[in-house]
């Protein structure tokens, strides 16, 4: 069974069960990626809580109650995800999102229209553009539904997860403050510290990075709502764009306010872009941790050995008893992708041309992507691997006992030039440091065991 | 309903109506990244391919024939993609797509069993590991499945796409051989050229990509099978790497071989990685395509209008009659994901640690986007943008009429010097270079009017 | 003429007239990559005023205050520039960046020595590592001093050709508040704006971005030094990391402090990859101002001829008269190394092992080198363009006279689809918007008149 | 002292030492860049090649054969090399290279003059546009000179370089084929092989990079020259293109040949785009090949320990007796480069308006630069590391020794489920994997001792 719906180019032959019109039905048909290419939900439920923003704004500037009403409570099912399955769009459409911007108009009143007439679809009494589109353009709205996406996407998951993440290493880096280790640079040994300081290292890396995305959120707040089609306003009423960032931050709860500049809201997406890099630096971030814990957890009697992670499932098909860091193979690729997402990210952001940057359905795409990977990432990282570790307390003594680099500890008494003569001399000879340093005679017995405590060294 | 299966670390609970068993079970739980993030049906499907031939080359190598016989019927089951829904494992589990790959053995070993016992799942008759993946090792199996679905990918869909969008550039190119224009580099004007030449262009560029391509594929078809869980080739029996290849070719008709190294074929993903980088080369091609005719389909009325773009939706949910590049917009978004999964692919491809690169699913899953998305992106350009563009004869020839760097045309004669004093005054005084030439008396009426024809000089 | 310098592996001759000592001497040996890949002196220079902050505070450590003022001159020396050609060495050396602090270190002693015995070189009475590098490693020297030069580049020249770039923009959007020109979205024609609002939005991108460095800084003020080997500051007396940041930040005139954590600050360089990753959203930022100019300017006849840019050099080798925009075409070559230097300083940061992260050279080299270009960049296209450029008023008024956008405006009175006909009307038969209006009878002349006025819609 | 030059913009004084002309005196003050940025030699030279083929090439059409002598013995000072500080400007200028262009018409002119009238400079008689550009236009000249210096790069550094490596690589493949040691993936112990079939993988990873290199070069080696200011050839004379093709294929002794669509070659850069590519590949591989040497040679008490590296320079200044495997970290801090240098070139690659792609200054010194790093990297690397390497037979044969993983062998006979049974029991009481297997019954000592052999299992 179908309809016919109709915009500006002619009739088009749509679902009889679908909500949506006639454009969103033209963008199926030009955009043939199929079902894994579909805009993120995130966007989706963003544009929802700016139509109903708009249907309540709107009534203040002339908009039928009534119809106010039923677009807001239709939005609201949008916002809630009631109709998620209402929007087959895909990412790859026109680059200001309007095929999904007018997806959402003409479900909005296809399901508003069904409220007050018994019928879905259609244009009257509730029309996509004049009523539920009203003051606004998909130029100000898309970017704005973005902006929204991000914040909440930031609030909900990723910070959290990184949270959660960040109190697993901490968690660590107390609970093994005393578990003196070799330290290791250049890959090569080096002199000690301790396991706790080292993932000390990994929160403090985790808790920059919370930083700059708080910093970078400060943008992400400023809302292009009410530039409307280039930036000017022009067909919104005066004090639109105020009050739509007042209404939405009322109903998501979250401080947005309106962008001070929508020429620059609309013709760049530089805060998505420099959102993307401190996605990217937290990746980096990501991958030197998981890369760290899976150097320290090889063996098990092969490697560092200095770690057992968890064995969450079977390592090998053809190999029986293989454990494997999977947790950290996860991580580390989902860092892999999330960089490259910001490569994505910034040949989108630099190509705006004048009035508007046509690469938002993919730039909001890929950076819902990242925050979505790194977030249940960095969970599962927290919840299946750091939080299961267990330091091989036997074997990260051993390693502290054979090291060479204590010798360090004497160059402030004998000299750097002295100390590497010892070092060198039990390298070549297979020597503890104390057989080699008392071989040599630059050091007596006394001062070597007063200066070489690894316990001290830490 | 609920039936139990168990893996060389214990029981797990899994639905009684799917096929597969306790691995496939722990990494759904393991790896929570849903549905949008599922291992690509290439994949699958290559693995079905891979299984299949395994199934028929064990036969030589002592594995039962009646076994043989129901572990190739339910491969080729996979192969067809009649068991895709059987497959719920996400791209982010163990780097070395050991999961996948033990779900391809336990789904083909539950239907096996199914076909001989009735019941589905379990391990007997049919071992998942035994059996199933005999001679293999995931090591070997997953990159074996990543090139065979990259060569399946480039040979079905993207090379197709790429030739229709080629000859739909080179259809122009010959239909507007005659229709000179003006030239524009820096985005000044320039000496004329034709449009026919000016697309001529445009296909060499997709031309030379395509025999990069085919260049690449070479190494794809190398196969390492036959490794198994290292590049040695343990319990795999003599001769089963060039046996696998050979069968391989034949079930899918492309030319196969075994790998000449197989340390370098499971320890490196290079041959993915120049995939990559020869796909973002494309991408770099597509974008300067989509943006030279965007830029001349600008206007109607305020930019180029050298081309009329075919207007397949409204452009604007706010300004009415408008019609936008759409089809342009979204190939461009494409090639900017492009470009960035090659850094993602890069970063992947770099980091193999020792035996085995373990960022395996990833950089297949990247890749097999990019050749999706470029390959609907670009047979969707070709159809509903290239084929439907009318140049706009007048404007083009207003534009050549008006232009000062034919004056090019006077160099050779009356020396550059002379010549850029004539574009100079044409331009301050707003003259035709006709006017100006004379004005200053550098040229007389014959000789500009005998070198100055635009259509001689292209 | 040469002499002997020794250090643990033995002797090496070196220059009788280079200040530097034996390990500079191997390290210009072992990586012979020529003068054009010298460490960026900023790094050198930051290293002289570590090693004269370290001078001073190793004084209250039992430095000999003779060896300490001596040590405190030459480092001076370093710090001001005197001693740059005492630096061969190249970025591509160890990855801690240990051979470029042992040629501070020994051109240092070398000079000093030469101040107490007239004898340039060796290592007594002032030794390289016992007395110059006192408290000291490589492994936290370095990286303070990357953090020192990329501060100083940042105020010094950054920030300065940022804000001149911003007035100039500013500039404009003041001069042209009342140039009232037609909007462009997806290249195609719009609703009008001024000139004045455009570059309005040119101005807000730099400020963004200028909140963005400002906030970053507070991450790179934050020093590495007194962490020394492995993060624990063996070897360093208690409170020398506060008194080296107090120093420093005394010597600078900038509010260095001491990292929160040294095991974070020497195993990873998130400062400068997040330093890194906002330069890149600059980069993006000029990309999109400068391709807006050039295509404004494009033309002078035959593209949208908006914009005269001053002309500062002959354009074209073969064109005579041709005026190319040079400056916009630097900027955006600028911006695409910048982002390919991101990638490089991404791909280092992620590559740390355990307590140090070595690629360091390669990340300060990259991260200074964009900080250089952009600084030259932008002062140049400010001074040399963006000052210059004249609006070409005339054409402007023309092209938002033509347009048929304006349309937008009658669609609160008449509805969406009433003006879609009105718009494709006058497109479809070369009507003027009033024209097309009035024929099809959709509004009155008087309601046209009063809707339609490009001045009142920006 | 300075003279007086003149170009179509007017005078401007140039030191009466330089040979240079008024457009490169304009450049050098429109681009302060500084001496490091400078255009890199190998175009400077590329360009000598080229100017001296189309002297040799003009004078079979008109040139005088005075000036044609003159002209050629002045580009051929260029080409040598004679004149490279004649050529001050840098990378960022116009993004056409006309000004380093104009700078080789100059100096060439400046020097032929001076040959003739004993002044140098000027314009007469020799004209740097008129004589020495003649048939020419930046727009096909610049982007010949990049595929000429990008050649010539290639099989003078480059090759010789890969190839010096890929044979150190052999060589140690061949040298240690009887070394079994344990096999790693994930990091995790393995089945074992052999440390030649190790490093027969890197090898295999350079042979294949080997091959994707000259199959670009084959595009490479084609050649815009001929299309002059378009593509279309305007103001060459007739069959220009392959005479001056034939003509450097002379002078250099490559194949060159003209390219087949001059419109490609100059609106795009494809060629360098996908060489850029290659040479991203080859980073990768280095990558993983430095990577895996540093693992092997970490300890030398608390690591891998297998392999002995050479100890070219005293590793730390505060840690006495460390050697760190230095030329590892140079040649993985190139690849990181390299890799950020495509990224750069895509970014130029893709933004090619209409006739003319402006980012090929930017693009041919990125090339060049990661075509130099990579040259040297390579080399001292092959030189420095790979051939110093020892094995440590003795800690080699322990690991193995140790290892769980063998049990794979035993998978055949006893199934996969019983094998795990045993490396899990072995492990978890610390047991040998003989013990352990004993102690469970599943296999007998006669069967354990057949199965089990390092030696017989690679």
């Amino acid at each position: 069974m179908q309809r016919i719906e109709t915009d500006s180019l002619g009739e088009v032959r749509v679902d009889a069960q679908a909500y949506w019109g006639a454009q969103t039905q033209r963008s199926i048909e030009n955009f043939p990626f199929g079902a894994m290419e579909r805009m993120p939900v995130g966007i989706i439920r963003a544009l929802g809580v700016i139509k109903q923003a708009a249907a309540r704004v709107n009534r203040r500037h002339g908009l039928d109650a009534g119809l106010s009403d039923v677009i807001d409570q239709a939005a609201a099912e949008v916002a809630g995800g009631k109709l998620d399955d209402q929007f087959p769009l895909v990412i790859w459409q026109t680059g200001s999102g309007t095929q999904t911007n007018m997806n959402a108009n003409e479900v909005i009143a296809g399901r508003a229209n069904e409220m007050l007439t018994g019928e879905r679809g259609g244009k009257s009494p509730v029309h996509p553009n004049d009523h539920v589109n009203m003051g606004q353009s998909s130029n100000d709205t898309f970017p704005t539904a973005l902006h929204v996406a991000a914040v909440e996407a930031l609030n909900r998951e990723l910070i959290p997860a990184l949270d959660k993440l960040s109190g697993a290493l901490s968690g660590c880096a107390i609970a093994w403050k005393g578990v003196v280790k070799i330290g290791r640079t250049h890959l090569q040994d080096a002199t000690p510290l301790t396991l706790g300081q080292e993932f000390s290292g990994y929160a403090q890396q985790l808790r920059n990075v919370y930083d700059h995305l708080r910093h970078v959120e400060l943008h992400l707040l400023c809302l292009a709502q009410g530039g409307t089609a280039v930036g000017t306003g022009l067909n919104a009423p005066e004090g639109f764009a105020e009050d739509m960032a007042a209404q939405i931050a009322e109903l998501t709860g979250r401080p947005f306010s309106t962008a001070p500049n929508k020429f620059e809201a609309l013709a760049s997406n530089d805060a998505l872009v420099q959102l993307s890099g401190t996605l990217s630096t937290l990746a980096v971030a990501l991958t030197k941790i998981a890369n760290d814990i899976r150097l320290m957890g090889s063996g098990p009697r092969s490697g560092l050995g200095e770690l057992e992670l968890p064995a969450n499932e079977p390592g090998s098909s053809i190999m029986p008893g293989k454990v494997n860091p999977t947790q950290a193979e996860m991580l580390t690729m989902v860092a892999a992708q999330v960089i490259g997402n910001h490569q994505a990210v910034t040949v989108g952001g630099m190509q705006g041309h004048l009035e508007l940057n046509v690469f938002k359905p993919m730039i909001g795409a890929a950076v819902l992507r990242s925050m979505h990977l790194l977030s249940v990432g960095m969970e599962s990282f927290a919840k299946r691997c750091v939080e299961g570790i267990e330091p091989d307390r036997k074997r990260i003594a051993e390693l502290v006992e054979r090291s060479l680099m204590l010798v360090t500890a004497l160059a402030p008494e004998i000299g750097y030039d002295n100390a590497a003569k010892i070092a060198k001399h039990a390298h070549e000879h297979d020597l503890s440091l104390r057989q080699a340093a008392l071989a040599l005679g630059l050091v007596d017995e006394e001062t070597f065991d007063r200066l070489i405590r690894p316990g001290d060294m830490v």
